[in-house]
């Protein structure tokens, strides 16, 4: 939680959730103690706590859009605290207080969240400027309309939305950047979030700033706007599912809570039909590991990586190192829906209670670049986004996201060995699990990206 | 049918398959009247009729490898001729009179042929030398193992397969570089084939222009000719079919035969669970066609499309313009194992009857373009390669081949139009009409390539 905006009587603080790559915002009027948050995450119980710690009254919880990364914490904050849930007007969005066009106003003590229709990341989605008592604008709350360096994405609704999504979406950038160039800009997805694809780590910039250097900024018509904007990666399956959570907007459980599982109830609840997903470091779980569960590790996109493998309806049963560990996994699956949460079993009572465990052969890129000289059979699959191949990959890989690989498994070649990589390791950490899964058995973890095999002074093939 | 080498005794005549980029070859002793017959398509008829008219004896058929791209001629030819059906030791092919490794020599009248073990196309590879009574070499008959300015690709047998055999492959290409300069080489694969990546249309080469011209043989070690030699193109789904079919090595019909059907006839071929597969120019199709029939025209490697999309044992009635065009199709089905043709039915006699006929809306770039530009709803489709997808691609398209359609069709939108390209409107035909037997009404055939946007001054996108 950081403070962004820190200018009597408001303050702004930021709260970053890494692994959605977004931030919430909670507005304060320190005059009345009055506060609002902006686009809420669902575990709702740290926006409490900070607003008791501080003696602020909750007023409002405002969405910018239908969001498709995560479950809206609104209704939760509205069940709890009999806040004003606002919503942008035509977004479908149930059981709201009020629904806001371009130009209404909502009041947070002397202050006015003052919306701005600002379509292209999603039709109905608003912006909200915050303006103090005189009217001078102290923040833009951007959403996904207004990211350090780009846009959210127009394609999040189907690949038929993506031109008119950017159309719009190219008028809204211009709007917005008549505001005053000294104005902060705070959006919601940042980087490291599906739904933009920010180059930048920076979470907070000006108006100024992105007149400047935002490149769909420059762009000199729409077709050069579109060359830019209409190039995205794939997303999480998860996204499909968002959207009618959010319009349902039913209130769920402020608290994230979990329960640890002897192993005897971590069996129970894989026998009924629970996943087993382990969240340690994928040294861990190359080591030693549950048969059949699959390696997200906790220090990345962990629920983005869980939801786009795990439908959200799936019972879920974790592996953890630590407590902290399984429930920071926990809040960040209940964030995007996950809702039959089994408890967490700790890794190391699995090998204390002398349960079998598999491995996973770890391997450098020079052990495979050794193999595939020799002329030896092995099947190398590449796991990273259509980008990262198309720039150089090994020769002769298969190229398929790890959410892909159960529909190819059936293709491959189960005699010899089948080596997963990406970039550092994590992704294909997934990919490998998933093969074993799949009863492939004979799964090499290339810990190393393709920058290994060119520093053997081995060429990469460009997919062009 | 063309003379490739004429030195007495020796004819070799090359009897090129555009559809399949192949060619075969009948090898001639002048003297004795001895032929042989190399790669021999299934419809042997041909080779028979040319025999019968100069007076050769076909002592024997050779088969280079077990081919992956069509079904031997070999088990017909020797059931209609009573030749000597010669293969590769360890081939696995059944029903052969010869099998043949590394030095064995087969006659042709007063020539041989000397078997060269060539791995790398595939493991049990034989290319061929023709040598004559004094042993000089004539030429050689390099199946996939030399192509102009390639070799045939390493992963027909999967990706575990691909360094395998990239390493034999440069070992072939190696030794079979030392013989001499002015040889000539008569390549099985050529321009065309899914088998390689030739880039030339040539279909005959030499020694010497090899050795100088073939990436390959520049390849510094092979780190380097992997990657030029391991990336290659999607290949037609037949190809998995084919390999077991020549194992087998059933005799078939010598002669191609098709029956034209009344549109009575056509009605009970479709409700008795044929498809329909128009072979006419894809603009008679888009003007009217019969309902529910895939187009693929006649004008291009009509076979391994519909070999691509259609199960080699599903019932085809064809929708032809002519019967020389009928007769061509049929011959190419029964090429790569299509054994349940129904006939075609001349498309006039549809329309004459009065029947239903579906259409295509056909565009340019430049309609396509202003839909997009004026930020309307479309779903653009571009059906071509990995490669030219990745070279420069409409922003915000979506890519699939078409034999992918089928999977993605549920996911488009069905309420906007769907937009349909390749390169040439070829591929595109094929895939407006997978789209159109999905129910997805709104199709737009765009029949033009990408170089159509640039002309109008619109950037493409590149995969990296």
């Amino acid at each position: 939680m950081t403070t962004v905006v820190d200018s009597r009587p408001a303050l702004v603080e930021q709260w970053v959730a890494t692994e959605l790559g977004n931030s919430s915002y909670v507005v304060v009027d320190r005059n009345s103690g009055d506060a609002a948050v902006i686009d809420p995450l669902c575990d709702v119980d740290r926006y409490l706590a900070a607003a008791r710690a501080s003696g602020w009254r909750v007023a409002a919880s405002l969405d910018t859009h239908v969001h498709n990364d995560f479950v809206s914490g609104g209704p939760t904050l509205r069940a709890a605290t009999g806040c004003v849930f606002a919503v942008p007007d035509s977004s479908g969005i149930a059981g709201v207080d009020r629904t806001l066009r371009g130009g209404d106003e909502l009041a947070v003590g002397s202050m006015s969240l003052r919306a701005i229709h600002s379509p292209g990341h999603t039709p109905e989605h608003l912006s909200y400027l915050l303006v103090d008592a005189d009217g001078t604008p102290l923040a833009l709350f951007s959403g996904g309309a207004l990211m350090v360096g780009t846009m959210a994405r127009p394609d999040l609704l189907g690949p038929s939305w993506t031109y008119a999504l950017s159309r719009m979406g190219r008028e809204t950038l211009q709007q917005l950047l008549t505001l005053p160039d000294a104005l902060s800009v705070l959006p919601t997805h940042g980087g490291g979030s599906f739904c933009g694809s920010a180059t930048s780590n920076a979470r907070v910039t000006t108006v100024g700033a992105e007149r400047r250097d935002n490149p769909l900024a420059q762009a000199r018509d729409l077709a050069h706007f579109l060359a830019i904007h209409a190039k995205q990666g794939r997303y999480p399956a998860y996204y499909a599912r968002m959207a009618p959570i959010n319009r349902a907007a039913e209130p769920g459980a402020a608290t994230v809570t979990t329960s640890q599982l002897s192993v005897a109830a971590f069996d129970d609840a894989v026998a009924g039909g629970a996943i087993a997903v382990d969240c340690r470091a994928y040294a861990d779980f190359d080591a030693a590991h549950v048969p059949g569960s699959l390696n997200v590790p906790g220090d990345g996109p962990f629920s983005a990586w869980v939801g786009w493998v795990v439908d959200i309806g799936t019972p879920v049963a974790l592996v953890a190192a630590s407590e902290p560990a399984a429930e920071e996994a926990t809040r960040q699956l209940r964030r995007i829906g996950f809702h039959d949460l089994r408890g967490w079993l700790d890794a190391h009572d699995w090998i204390a209670d002398g349960r079998a465990t598999a491995t996973v052969v770890r391997c450098t890129m020079g052990d495979l670049a050794e193999r595939i000289l020799d002329g030896e059979h092995v099947t190398v699959i590449d796991v990273r986004q259509e980008n990262e191949w198309a720039q150089g990959h090994l020769p002769g890989a298969v190229h398929a996201l790890a959410p892909d690989l159960p529909g190819i498994a059936a293709r491959l070649d189960r005699r010899e060995p089948v080596a997963v990589h990406c970039a550092t390791g994590y992704r294909s950490a997934l990919g490998v699990s998933m093969l074993l899964r799949e009863g492939i058995d004979d799964v090499w973890h290339v810990s190393e990206g393709v920058e290994a095999w060119s520093a053997l002074g081995y060429p990469l093939v460009t997919s062009a």
